[in-house]
């Protein structure tokens, strides 16, 4: 077989691949021959899908022979300041590429974000002053460093080309994709069957998001599950560019800490990565075992064959599901804050819950009152505190604790914050439930 | 009842309006009083649609107290140097609102006519250079301004605004704008369900056009009946941006000279504004008494009543339809050229067919090859010259014309330009036919 290329041919230059008699790749043969196995297993881990897996391993290829790292891109939108778990599936996986030598390209879409829903219709997306955008972006950034080396990354944003954008130039970006396309995306076809109003412009952030991979010449987009239309735009733009493709890579949405729904603010089951040790412990340890395994394969940074046995080890039961919980636990927290907190929101944890494990199912109340006084939540949210008088008694006793913490003052208010919406109350040795604060419309 | 308003209150001041008892304007009553029969009967002339009737008196009305002229739109896509009578229906109801003292704001849409069609799907729209665009406009100009007084007219081009819009700005416009509403348009709605491709790029246009409606202030815009749809894009932009929406006026596509299609350049049955005084009068005698009628209704000068009363006198048998055909080319090729020019082909016209009126069928020959020998034409397109040597026989006699020239030269080669696309061959006394080159694909 003559080789694929050297250092001096381009990217691009045909040479003889080895083919399977169908005509496809001979894939089997490049990854042996280039030894990329566990490169790919890696980059497969966890992934929902990789589109198409021929191209990656073409790119691969040629990457390896002309010793040039894969572009990898990701988009993420500054609308909120905070991040959680959820977002960090993604990060991971882009970790991951960094560790293979890759280069991250990381956009700030600040672009969309300062403009967000025109229409007004969409309130998740409030149009952002540019100061914002920026404090937003700053936030994420910094989160996002907890997983990513951020000196690696090549940081842009999309404001930089899209802002520069004339009509015309819009003209013509829009007259490489039809509108039969646009309508086929899973939403919006839903909408336009049901007659809900889709306006004119979200036809256009596709678009833009989908340019950028043009503009940033991206050899691979990872994005969740639900960008995967979006991604797909990016190809098919690139290719009425004149450009390689990319390679689109999707991650799972990763389930909230109720293991139900997707893990989002709005349902109240995230685990944020700026949430304090012992909170984002105890958060961790509420989780169901299955979902801990979810949670292990999407976030840890154990390999697959040590997840693998730790699995092997609970199902035989020479490891206590709880241990495993507590291992997720400490691992997470010290990737977010530091070995030194990990240990101490477990050694906390233990001692406290030492009598009696948190039990599988902890009722949960909302509130739309912010504060509420610890007196007024015993009372309304347990049945065996009957009056504040019988409260205020057990406050004294020590015998309440929010959040782990004892509280002997009768006049505690719980408070929600941004980065602690919900509070674990304890009352007595087994009574245990959750408070949140109801979230109006946002 | 009480004024509507007076000359220092702006035209959007509320008072009391008459109002019939469903709660609609008084329109009767108000025409009445304003004495705005004979501006709107003239206004309605010819229209297709006046949307809605009851704006436009108003409208009228708050001109008229406040001695505001109407801002009237029309826009002109400069893709083509040269004008025929189909676009001068329009451009002579600009005449009628000229004289009625409005304001006629005439686009030059440059914009679009320099993009073209980006996908390339759409041939007759191919990219123009700023160069050939300003060329085309001139001339538009020069020809448009035999109907209208051009020094009067607010002549704008639509680049000024529109090539400074930035994508953000167009993000912002297409949210005013759904995708159901565009779909519905007729032509979008028939190719969406036949799954014919439309580029995303076609749903811009209408904005744009639209938008320059907001940006002119628009109080009413006129167009061809195939422009409907745009123009009510403008007045959905205008309510959007909280500006009285304008007004539209259609006029139906004129017929051409075969009486069956909309006059067209690619039907080859156009009269050009610019075609020489004997064809222009020539191809008016061509067509039918039927037509003949259309053409004075949307062409001629006359008023409603001359020539109702011209129609009565062939009905009656008091005219001969041939006169009254005479008497319409011999209007229009003064308005298109000048009085004398007119006398001068109707004298020439009537000379040489004195002895027989052009047949009602005229026999047409589409050639492909430009230009063709007088005398290869004549063997091909006629039965009685039976060879090339009869036609030259016949040419040297002077029993030949050529758009009503004696042609005695036997080497004579039939030209064809963008001009006179068109030729009408005489042989001997009794034989016609025409010569048109075949246009490919354009």
């Amino acid at each position: 077989m003559t080789r694929p290329a050297n250092k001096n041919q381009s990217k691009n230059d045909a040479y003889e691949w080895p083919r399977l008699e169908n005509g496809g790749l001979d894939l089997d043969k490049l990854i042996n021959q280039y030894g990329l196995q566990d490169e790919i297993d890696l980059i497969k881990r966890g992934c929902l899908e990789v589109l198409p897996f021929e191209e990656l391993v073409r790119k691969l290829v040629l990457g390896k022979v002309n010793s040039t790292p894969l572009r990898i891109k990701f988009g993420a939108d500054p609308t909120a300041p905070d991040i959680h778990l959820g977002h960090a599936v993604v990060l991971r996986k882009l970790r991951q590429f960094q560790e293979l030598g890759h280069k991250i390209v990381f956009i700030i879409g600040d672009f969309t974000a300062q403009i967000g829903d025109p229409s007004g219709r969409n309130k998740t997306r409030p149009p952002l002053s540019k100061e914002e955008v920026m404090e937003n972006a700053k936030t994420y950034q910094e989160q996002a460093g907890k997983i990513l080396d951020m000196n690696r990354v090549e940081l842009v944003y999309n404001s930089d080309w899209l802002d520069k954008m004339s009509f015309s130039e819009v003209i013509k970006l829009a007259s490489k994709y039809t509108v039969a396309r646009m309508i086929e995306r899973d939403d919006f076809h839903k909408r336009y069957t049901e007659e809900t109003t889709i306006s004119l412009h979200e036809f256009l952030y596709p678009l833009a998001q989908g340019y950028d991979s043009v503009y940033l010449k991206a050899d691979l987009e990872i994005g969740g599950s639900d960008q995967k239309f979006n991604l797909l735009v990016g190809r098919d733009l690139q290719r009425e560019h004149n450009q390689e493709p990319q390679v689109i890579l999707t991650m799972p949405l990763l389930e909230g800490t109720d293991g139900q729904r997707k893990m989002s603010k709005s349902y109240h089951n995230f685990i944020g990565l700026n949430e304090k040790a012992g909170q984002m412990f105890g958060k961790l340890m509420s989780i169901s075992d299955e979902l801990m395994w979810r949670y292990y394969e999407l976030l840890s940074q154990l390999s697959v064959e040590e997840i693998g046995q730790r699995k092997e080890d609970v199902e035989s039961g020479k490891l206590h599901p709880k241990t495993a919980k507590v291992e997720l636990g400490r691992e997470l927290v010290a990737t977010y804050h530091c070995r030194e907190l990990a240990e101490r929101a477990a050694a906390e944890f233990d001692r406290v819950f030492r009598d009696k494990a948190l039990p599988d199912e902890v009722p949960s109340f909302g509130v739309s009152e912010k504060p509420i006084t610890l007196v007024d939540s015993m009372v309304q949210h347990t049945t065996t505190v009957s009056s504040k008088s019988a409260a205020r008694r057990l406050i004294k006793q020590g015998g309440v604790r929010v959040d782990n913490e004892v509280i002997k003052d009768i006049n505690y208010q719980i408070e929600f914050t941004d980065n602690s919406p919900e509070h674990l109350v304890k009352v007595g040795k087994r009574s245990f439930y959750k408070v949140y604060v109801k979230v109006n419309e946002t």
